[in-house]
Order: C-alpha cells, then sequence, then structure tokens
C-alpha cells in the first residue's frame, strides 16, 4: 500500500532509540521494533515522523540530530546522543497529535513539559533504579511487550506484542541437524546452558550473536569452541540469521531471567524452526508449547524436548507467527491504543 | 543579613548538580559555587529554592529528587539520578522567574520546553562532543567563571568569576615551611609537575584530594611517597585545607591544561597563602603575578619562584581575593546579570 493512501490524518512520532540504526543492521531489538511500527503505520496511511539516526532506512519521515548510532561509531558520545536526540521530539511536539517513544525512562522525564501525549512501549525494565522513574510518571500511557514484563501501578492501555516482518524471514522447509542459539552473549541469555544441552544430546551447535558480556565469553563459551561440534560466527545480519536457520533442527532459548518478549523466537518459528524456550517470562506467551516448540525448565527437560522436535509441523509454526506476531497484528493492536489515547485526550479536553 | 531582609521578590530556582551534597563535604567545586551563589543570593533577600540532594544544606528552600550525591552513594544509578533531577526543576518552572543552572548541556535539553527563562553557568566544557549541545542552544543566557574558558558564539551575558566563602579560610598569618598541592589527582592537575619541583628545591610536599585517575596516581605519585618529603593526605575537608594552608610555604598548581577557574586558588590566597600556578587558562585573572604568587611555564620556573615567596605580603593576598572572590563580588556579578535577563525578557514579552 502507497503511503497516505487512506485516510488516517493524525501525525505520530515514533521516537526509536539511537543505540543502533532504525532497521538494525544486526542487533538491536528495539530498533527493530520502532521501524516496524513506522513502516507499518506508513502502510496503513498515517503520517509518521521517525526519530531516529541519520542514516537510518524508512518510508516515513526520518528526523535525526546523531548521525549514526553510537554503538556504531565512538566518536558519539551515547549521553550527548541521547539527550539531542530525545529533547528533539519534544521540541517539535506540536508537530505531532501523539509522540510514541521506544526511548524507556529518560523520555518520560520530558513528557510533562508537552500538551501532546506520549505513549511509552516498555520494552524491558533493565534495573531497579529505574522503577523511580516509572513510579513517577505511571499516569502516563503505556504499552507491555508481554503480558509477563509488567510493572504494577503504570497506566498500561494493554500488551501489544512484537511484530517482524515476515518476508524477511523465508520459510525453511525442510529441518536442518543443528542446534542454534541466536542472541546477545550474555549470561541472561543462557548460552551456557544451550552448550550443555548440545554436549548432553552430541548436537552441534553454532552460537551467533554480539559479545555483551566479554568475560563471559571468555569463561563459559570460548573453552567450548572447536571447528567441530561448537562454533561462533560472532553477529550475524538477516541473511546469516536465514542460513542459520536453514541450518537449523531447533533454536535453543534457555533464558536464565524472565524474556521480555523475544524476538528470536517469533523470527525462528516464521522460518518453520521449532524452539525449545525456557518457560520464563513472555517464553510461553510467544511459543504454543508442543506446536511451535516446548517450554522447559532445566537443561534436562531441554534434551529431553530435543527428541520430540519430529512433532512440531513446520508450516504451523510460520502461520503461529502470521497470526499473532506479524507487523499488520502488532499495528492492529498500536491502533487500538492510538484510538483509546485519541478518545480520553479529547474527552480531557472538554 | 537575615534572609527576606531587603526588598527583592523574584524567585530563583539554582540547579546544583547532584554528584555530591551542596555544598559537598570535600572535593565537588560545582556544588560549591552553586552553594555559594544560593546562600549569598538568600542573604540578600531573594526567594531561592535550591535544586540539590536531599542533604544538601542550605538558607534556601530545597527542593530534591535525589536523596544523596551518586558519587557518595553507589546504590544510586547517576543516569536515573540526574535525568529525575534536571526535569523536576523544569516540571516547576512556572513557578520561578528565573533558573540558575549548574548542570551543564543536559539541562540545556528542556530549556526550550518552558517559558521560564534559564541561565546557564558554564563551569568547564568537558569533551568535544557537547559543544554541539552549547552550539544548539548558543542563543540561551550564559556566563562564563572566567574570560578564557569561553567557547566561541555562545550568548554570554558576562564573566562571574566564582566567589568562596572567606570566612571559612582564616588567614593564616605566618608562612609554613612545606608546599602543599590541592587538588583532583589527575595528569590535568599536573600533581607529577609539583613533585619534580619539590625534588629539585629539596621542600617537602604535601599532597591532597581525590584520586580521579588510579593508573596516574600509581604509576606518578604513588613510586615518590615516603613519610619524609612526599605524603599523600588523601581527600580533606574544609578543616584539612585550613590545616595545609597553616603549613604552607606556597600551593602549586601546575596544571597541564587550561585552568577553568581555580577555585582552591582563591582558597589559598585567602589564607595568605601564595601560589605558584601555571600560566595556562584562568591562573592569571585569579593570581594578581607578583602580588598573589607568581605565574609559570615550566617546573625550571617554578623552582626559581619559590625563591621570591617571601617578597608575597600574605594580608594583600587575603584582600585580593575579598575585592575579586568573595561571596559578595560573586553576588553583585550575578544580580547585574539577572537584572540583564528581566529587563530582555520584559522587552521581549511586549
Amino acid at each position: 500500500m502507497a503511503p497516505n493512501s487512506t485516510p488516517h490524518k493524525k501525525r505520530i512520532a515514533v521516537l526509536s532509540p539511537v543505540a543502533w540504526r532504525s532497521p538494525p543492521r544486526q542487533y538491536g531489538a528495539w530498533e527493530t521494533v520502532a521501524s516496524n511500527i513506522s513502516e507499518g503505520l506508513v502502510s496503513r496511511g498515517w503520517d509518521v515522523t521517525l526519530f531516529a539516526t541519520g542514516d537510518s532506512v524508512t518510508k516515513a519521515f526520518l528526523r535525526s540530530v546523531v548521525d549514526k548510532g553510537y554503538e556504531e561509531d565512538s566518536n558519539i558520545d551515547p549521553k550527548v546522543a541521547e539527550y539531542m536526540h530525545i529533547s528533539e521530539v519534544f521540541e517539535r511536539a506540536a508537530e505531532f497529535d501523539l509522540i510514541h517513544s521506544h526511548y524507556d525512562f529518560m523520555a518520560l522525564t520530558y513528557t510533562r513539559l508537552v500538551n501532546t501525549p506520549v505513549l511509552t512501549t516498555i520494552h524491558g525494565f533493565s534495573s531497579p533504579q529505574i522503577m523511580q522513574v516509572y513510579e513517577k510518571y505511571r499516569d502516563g500511557y503505556f504499552v507491555s511487550i508481554s503480558n509477563s514484563d509488567r510493572a504494577p501501578g503504570l497506566n498500561y492501555l494493554g500488551t501489544v506484542y512484537n511484530g517482524i516482518d515476515l518476508s524477511l524471514y523465508p520459510l525453511q522447509k525442510s529441518r536442518g541437524e543443528e542446534l542454534i542459539f541466536l542472541g546477545r552473549i550474555h549470561p541472561d541469555k543462557g548460552v551456557h546452558l544451550a552448550i550443555e544441552v548440545a554436549r548432553q544430546s552430541g548436537c552441534p551447535l553454532l552460537i551467533a550473536g554480539i559479545i555483551q558480556d566479554e568475560a563471559y565469553f571468555r569463561e563459559q563459551v570460548e573453552p567450548h569452541l572447536d571447528s567441530q561440534q561448537f562454533r561462533y560466527l560472532g553477529p550475524v545480519d538477516i541473511a546469516g540469521k536465514n542460513e542459520l536457520f536453514a541450518r537449523a533442527r531447533a533454536l535453543l532459548h534457555l533464558n536464565t531471567i524472565p524474556e521480555r518478549f523475544g524476538l528470536v523466537l517469533a523470527e525462528a518459528n516464521a522460518a518453520g524452526v521449532p524452539v525449545i524456550a525456557m518457560d520464563l517470562g513472555s517464553c510461553r506467551e510467544v511459543i504454543d508449547d508442543g506446536t511451535t516448540g516446548f517450554l522447559v525448565n532445566n537443561v534436562e527437560q531441554a534434551v529431553q524436548a530435543l527428541d520430540r522436535i519430529p512433532e512440531i509441523d513446520r508450516i504451523t509454526c510460520r502461520q503461529h507467527v502470521q497470526r499473532c506476531f506479524s507487523i499488520d497484528k502488532m499495528i492492529d493492536g498500536y491502533e487500538a491504543v492510538y484510538d483509546e489515547i485519541f478518545e480520553i485526550e479529547s474527552v480531557g479536553r472538554k
């Protein structure tokens, strides 16, 4: 659908993070979602301005004061980039009917200085210390990305699951032989547990993702690497992910803390790849246990689940993502939330 | 003078940093100045609200959302503290006729969202990256703390030298025997040069201040320490400073980068202690060469200057500070700047 072909008139500012480009070249879940929302809204005729890095790619109108992601250019001071980027959208607040922020607690501190309503999608609570900010601004408008990732007392208008662009992850018709791990190399993501499952099952394991915790990689991942059973491929882009999906028997996602959403679960399922996921946080909202993968509680159950992978129908996996985690489905959710906000605001102003 | 005894009616918000308490217990130049301004304004009858840590001590009305300095309590996330603290004053902007910010570039990003004029005292440009923020907000109101520490293109209303509370630093009538270094242990402050001057002159050297650069301390300071000629005393509070001043032959301040103001130069002079300072940045604005100390360009000149210390009259040193760097003098300067802003604003609003 061409931009502006439908009758939406409302002007939406989408505030993406500037750690990475929107959409990111490789890692960058928040930027991925902000990008998917922007493109989805544009395709339905909304008047969308994406506030993101200058090298971002979008069909929306792009506004940027930061040329590149601060994670991609060491000349950029992240603190300067954040303050400049966030304040820019608030200085232009009067140009918009709604600001849709993906910029965590920092953006909240500007919200009371403008008249434009601000919706914040909470992509995760990164530390106990930031909760005081959410507590102060609890009367704002919030969306959670899973029912499990909620803080009490905030004015949630709903949960809107993240949506992915299924065209980027074509169905891989036949099952591969290898186990894959795809995500940040960090204890939270349980790479060490994936290695243990592979070791016990004797299956080869391909590991891909950015190294976020160097010591963890050095101590708990690197010693296992060889050219045979355990291999680390570094970060991968979308093409790299699809190569992995083509070779995958299953995706292992044995997170050690509650998952907030888990984009990679939906991406793997979209490609027809079954997922074995720890039953923590949002995983049971994304994975249909026994149908698109298996929820487990420990390494032993994960090893057992591997035997049942042939029960999973790959086409059903993709259909599940199409139904629940497509961009279209996500935009349906946000349109409903936006309408609710416009309704509340119009009543409030009377 | 008692608070509110004079007819000022204007309401001033002073935004202090929250790295340390205002005034700081030991180190914390920005908090010291913000505190001195607040107390000085109160004593002249201004209606002052100090935005600072909750444990701050002031005769102004204290507003705080951060209990303690983030440098003094590791449970506090500096980023959360800064965003919460800065936004608080801007959310209350309508309660004030002027916001006087000591919070660097971060506070600037809120200034266009409020109607209250904001004056920023620039305590130093900490990195090239922050200049883009000052560039964007160059039409704001700025004060420099020395004529030398200015960036081109900013709307400076004047230089107002930092003022100190002279009652805290009584005149030490007689000259001591030791050389003293007082400041952050950091290459910028030239501790290694002070050590070299002491070594060449054979004088004992007392070193005090927080260790900001651990490697520098370990490699260039610690190896020289003994119980005789070179001693490190750690950070000192005001009583500790006065003990040092009582023992001082001279203060060595051989900074390696341009000094922005140099509070310690005024403090030493207030106590009657001559200063040997590198002729970089503001030092020649604070030290009256040949009268309150000596400006030098290298270690050799500093060693030579030591021989001329007896020429310096200690009472003249104190009188110079009384005349140029007292809180009263500083408040005179800021009152003139405030009046100019109120005049500009009243014209602008017509």
